[in-house]
């Protein structure tokens, strides 16, 4: 069966040497590195549920192209089931993680850059759909992490890639021969993109034909030499950098910014050079694919922030508050039509050229549009409910300190039978819920920003056909 | 097959006397009542798309009972599809009548039953589910319509129907012998009861022993001589009995009171009585059911506020407008919430002993959750991209008074192309979307109030895994 | 004093023809229409309270130009404090009629002119203002009623007045000659105008040079030959014709086009003609003024929807149920920022040139922003909390038919000691607060549409003044 | 004049040493420790900006109890002007600060007592208000900055402090003679404790006979011996400590737990002492107090907010897109009513019986109940209008190493005109302004929770006078 152990991945990732800059400093062992290990332990982790026997139920399944068992990252969707069973997966995994894992990234950009490349070659007499198998045949038959880049640095955003003062504020083509192609440019929100194997680079926007060079869509192993990982920040380091009050004990997020610094690429792992119509919808397909995603993986992180609060409120001493079921329902509110429209979207998907299912546009669209917006207010909710003590707990090493530990362990104690210690521990989960900014700005921008699925929503619903069911109810000839 | 047409339809009711007052006025021909016309409009048109290419492939199915097509409006839901099919169903249905066809209520009481009567047989060793195949099967032949009695008057809602200073407050027993049941009661909110040849009648609550006598389901004949329908009063009748200004031209809504004045029920018809630990549970699956329908229909309805709306836009020369485009966005954000809980709640329903399929209630709640709450604001979005002209048109006849007809055709004209005629059309079709009370009124307390969808919700939710999951990711020993 | 009793404004009224249309007929004496007359108690009411002693304190405060005692809806605003009355005295009075009560478009009208007219004397040297005075004097001599007729029918709304294809849209001047001036146009949504003596026209919007003829404000007689009013259908129409099931006993709204009929104004009645820089500002004052209007009436209904709301609660039985208790601090919650925007903007007011005060307008236009979305949700928790009995409460005719109606009495009973009868006039009022059209379309568009709101907002506030403030914390050098 | 300067105020500090612990350790000179210095600045600003010509409009006034100039923060509110220039003050403060600056907790804490200690006097024949006078005259004459230590550590919160397993839950007076009183407990979330001179302790709940030893009010010096300060974690402290990322360049926020080992208390600082039916009035009034000190501060913040977005948006390269707009629009929404309704309590101020005046509860309370929840959203539109940048800039550090400091340059610019620096900078900020915690948890949870805050609400509007309106309108006598 070709789905690794964690150990096999971590040993994997051992042999790998990417060129890494966090805080300043080039690291050479990120994979030790305090501020990469806690997302590292969250990929490793959906290798070892792969191969727990509940949790193989919702990773694995029988891949055509291989024909073993693999985990549904490395698959192409060619079902409403597997989109189905897509969502009930990262579900399921963000129930454990409480965060992000990274890997759909991956898993929506091939069925994203599939469903377009089939069109290209059947159009162009390109071949790009059969190297593209090839790659995710290896991708499979290695079980490898693999990221996607998307998003470029942009520059001013009001100008097209090819209109910016300096060229490279998008990733494109420099210069290509008989072997391949070498590229230049930054993706920036590379989440994880030190803990794979692989990335696979798609265009971040439709590009016209003085944009062509920017049309390109390619993979390339994440520890070439031209490749720079640099570490963003985000707004909890410290404690990992102390090793205590961490929240989430075990795991983490980070997102570097990616560079591409004249990178080449054979034409074997090339699955788009310059035939721009494809661009747009290839990013389109991913923005679906991955708001689809998020319909799962914040659902299941929904579940981790509900529960959270309703255990805030037993430990001090509110449970069954009226005023707090109330909020309970309204969190719930919010990540059941987060899941509800995704799941809606998987049954309305429909069959492309390639074999591949798209998702329902309309539907993955406002599942993300409740994700963007109403999931800060279940954010919020859950710190109304756990009270202000989540802004300023002292840390464990004052608990630590001999002179005031006893003291903090007796003032910060909440309901009888539950340990201060227990108490503090979640709400350090809370807070870490609460303000990790890459998990927030996660649900606001991720797989694209709200306007761009207010944008999706509008032009994939037919707004003529509503106004003729207006027109005829209301008695107007509809010419 | 045993699908009626229109005009069967309209016959067969054509037979029967119910006994209705309108407006204080004992009325013998309702069916020709411009107050009752316009729903039987309404449901006449279920009968006339069941027989229509494009609806049958919605409304009309196979059935085990009886071995011919039927349409879903009298069959049990047995498998994920029978209720992804309703879904459908009732969106293609409201998106062509624009507000409620009844048909429904007796569809949902009849699957909310069976699975509780099923549970009473086994239980007891009752035989009321062959009773009630038996009843299933005599309306399929006939294709009957069927409403559900369901809400009960209440009294005073903090106590229980056998607390009551009138014991009649809630529908109950008040007689049995060899032959059958006395009941006595009124149910009130009976959407379209004076369209249907038959109602069923189920309790509106869970019951104690003490309100034994209140815990009975049966069927009765809508006519029947005991039985006394009075009309409740809507908002926008002035039109119907002005036969202009309309909005919607064809169809319409009303929901009498429905008084049982001790109206004798034989045994055959009867399918609970007395059995009271099963009244709940019944109330609970119909609301869940009907929760769920209006996932359907109202997102058609949704369909059309939303083209209305854009049609207002274009007729007003704005169309394409940046702020309407946003607007509409945010209605669709709604419809889309309410049908896609209400189809995840179909993926996720369960099959119970009965073969009968129940919806995931969670899931179905929600969608009602945004039904009652933000769907006032869509239609809140519609009146406003549409203007202030929604409030105060001039009436048809006005346009017909030849010394200002002429007048108002000049002054209320809107973009070059769309007759004033056609304009003020619209503008009337948005008043009643906006204003018809019951239909808005059904939006909040249909199938049940908010409040108990919220609590259907948190019932339904597990929330002590929830709280599991976060102790795991806190460190905390779950003991 | 210049303040008329309730039967001295009924009788000047008697002596008025205005030319009306009500349903397509021609209508002579229109203040005993059933249609017309609960707003003239609504608008005679006012005139009560100005001579009650607690009405008194709120409505009468001293001229300076009759050096009388006048009620404020006839006087400019002086100072902080007038602005300040206002705001109270439309609050007590909106409390005690449940609505509109007609007499702030007038007063608002004359202080939003009143600042422009003078400023265009000081330019151009006209003597508008001292005309202006005149006018005002003889009103507060009189204590006339006065409406104000803005809003135009407008045509294709993204065209200016010139531009449109029937240069009528627009009210205009369509001849002048040494005695005054002759205009044509129609003025939609006129509140109650059949109850006054007098109007007064500013203009609908700003104007360029093209617009110039449409730059015109002047004031007229209501029952002027060349004036028609067309009555415009509202949704509760067939109680006040009925005569019963009326829900407010006394009080209602109308609100007819008013159509000028190449009218005739002497030159003493003229205040702008043609100078078109002042109507863009003309019509932002009164537009200013008149939606911190809607922050002391609209919370006075605020205050009516609550207190519905609470006794519906009480009279279902459910009275300091926690849920209820917490819908109805959300609507309080609404209607406070809706007071409170209003009386910040009163504090926050300044002197203009004339001695008028203006509001501020980013707080006078927040209020009504409020009231333009988040009102609708206070009338929806409204009828959540009193329930689905909105919807279809049988007429008083049926219950006064002796074979029903002891039943309705007997079964619409709610907790005890409450006769049904009560109960029954509570629901009928909350169906009117709920389902009156003109004053829930007025709650959105009334004073101008949110969007309207919107750009007044973000063109008084000072941004660049915010990103100073941003980049001095950020450490940026503003340059 | 009794203002220090800001250099007075520092040396005024420098002479103190507070027992404080942070993340472990005991620190001597905290005024230079990284985590606390910035917060120093803030207060110090307010201490500088008085001897501003601009900020002494907004922060100096007389002082009758030493006929001399003192700012607003150490002063009694005498009248409706000293609450709206409060207002003023601290919206003005906070424009500069762009947060916290913990002077309006001892200032409001004054007034709260004040009241009470007052009430007490006058029925106990207690001397409580002219020792309170004293002091207030001693701190008036330094110009000390002094906090107020209101919420306890409160153990189980469904319990009353008398009935907690550990009676030290909430604060209280352990011993008492002749000398004066002897206290225990904790108090949490001091906002800069260690940066006053002086505290202030009020109960913070309502407090029952059985209770009467927490009901307890007095003074004392912050580095008393027996006081202990352990600073509480923030999100954002690894910048303080790294010295660089900082967001808000000089300014920051830190709350510690307040410590009282026994700590003595003379009786000339003790201002209440059992009489506990004025522990709850006191802390009401101080709630009501704070929140309305809420509705000038963080508009002040919210004016940083809009500003911040504003300018990440011209940066961008996206100034006056429409849907920015209309979010900026969405935001001064909030903040207005967040400052109309302070503002409106200040209005209707009224006058308690020891001459401070008392701000309407009602809304001040809702002011803070749109900080509560719809400042969250704020904050969430200025995330969405800024992009995704907000999650994970690399570091100061990262620019500064010359391998990758260039293509960070290159790579992370926006419009042309805006230096990479200033961007960067800007988003820093930005960053800062989302996710510090003790901003947002204060904006939330700050002056009491939410639903305190609704309670408050509930408990001062007069329900039974709204329902007399609703029956009067609806022709119910009301008995």
């Amino acid at each position: 069966m070709a789905v690794m152990t964690e150990q096999q991945y971590r040993e994997s990732l051992a042999k790998l040497h990417p060129r890494a800059y966090i805080l300043g400093e080039k690291v050479d062992n990120v994979y030790e590195h305090p501020l990469i290990s806690h997302m590292l332990n969250s990929v490793a982790r959906t290798y070892a549920l792969a191969n727990d026997p509940e949790g193989k139920e919702y990773l694995v399944t029988k891949s055509d192209l291989i024909d073993e068992e693999v985990t549904r990252f490395v698959k192409f969707y060619t079902s409403v089931d597997d989109l189905l069973a897509k969502i009930k997966m990262l579900k399921f995994l963000a129930q454990r993680i409480g965060g992000c894992y990274m890997r759909c990234t991956g898993m929506d950009a091939m069925s994203a850059a599939g469903v377009e490349i089939y069109r290209c070659d059947q159009k162009y007499g390109t071949e790009y759909f059969e190297r593209f198998k090839k790659f995710v045949t290896m991708v499979q038959q290695h079980d490898y992490a693999v990221f996607s880049g998307v998003t470029d640095v942009k520059g001013d955003r009001s100008l097209r890639p090819a209109q910016q003062k300096d060229p490279d504020m998008y990733l494109h083509i420099v210069d290509r021969d008989s072997k391949g192609i070498t590229v230049r440019g930054a993706k920036i929100h590379q989440t994880g993109s030190l803990l794979t194997q692989w990335g696979i680079v798609i265009p971040a926007r439709n590009m016209t034909e003085e944009d062509k060079d920017y049309a390109v869509c390619f993979a390339f192993p994440s520890d070439a030499e031209n490749i720079i990982h640099v570490y963003g920040r985000g707004t909890l380091e410290a404690r990992s950098m102390d090793g205590c009050d961490l929240g989430n004990q075990r795991f983490g997020k980070f997102a570097p910014m990616v560079i591409f610094q004249d990178l080449f690429v054979p034409w074997e792992n090339v699955f788009l050079a310059g035939e721009y119509e494809y661009a747009g919808p290839m990013v389109i397909n991913f923005g679906n694919y991955h708001r689809h995603s998020h319909g799962g993986c914040k659902c299941g992180v929904g579940d981790v922030l509900i529960g959270a609060a309703a255990l805030a409120a037993d430990y001090n001493g509110l449970p069954k508050t009226s005023h707090i079921n109330a909020k309970i329902v309204e969190m719930l509110k919010t990540t059941m039509a987060i899941y509800g429209c995704s799941v809606a979207a998987s049954v309305e998907s429909t069959k492309t050229e390639s074999g591949i299912y798209a998702v329902d546009p309309v539907l993955s669209n406002t599942s993300k549009l409740y994700e963007g917006k109403e999931l800060h207010e279940v954010i919020r909710n859950m710190i109304e409910i756990a009270g202000g003590m989540v802004a300023d707990i002292p840390s464990d090493k004052d608990f630590a300190n001999p002179e005031i530990g006893p003291l903090l362990t007796k003032y910060l104690v909440g309901v009888d039978g539950v340990s201060t210690e227990d108490r503090v521990r979640l709400f350090r989960l809370i807070e870490k819920l609460a303000f990790e900014s890459r998990d927030i700005v996660s649900n606001i921008h991720g797989a694209g920003s709200p306007e761009t699925h207010k944008m999706t929503v509008l032009r994939n619903v037919n707004l003529n056909n509503m106004k003729k069911l207006a027109k005829n109810l209301a008695g107007i000839e509809d010419k």
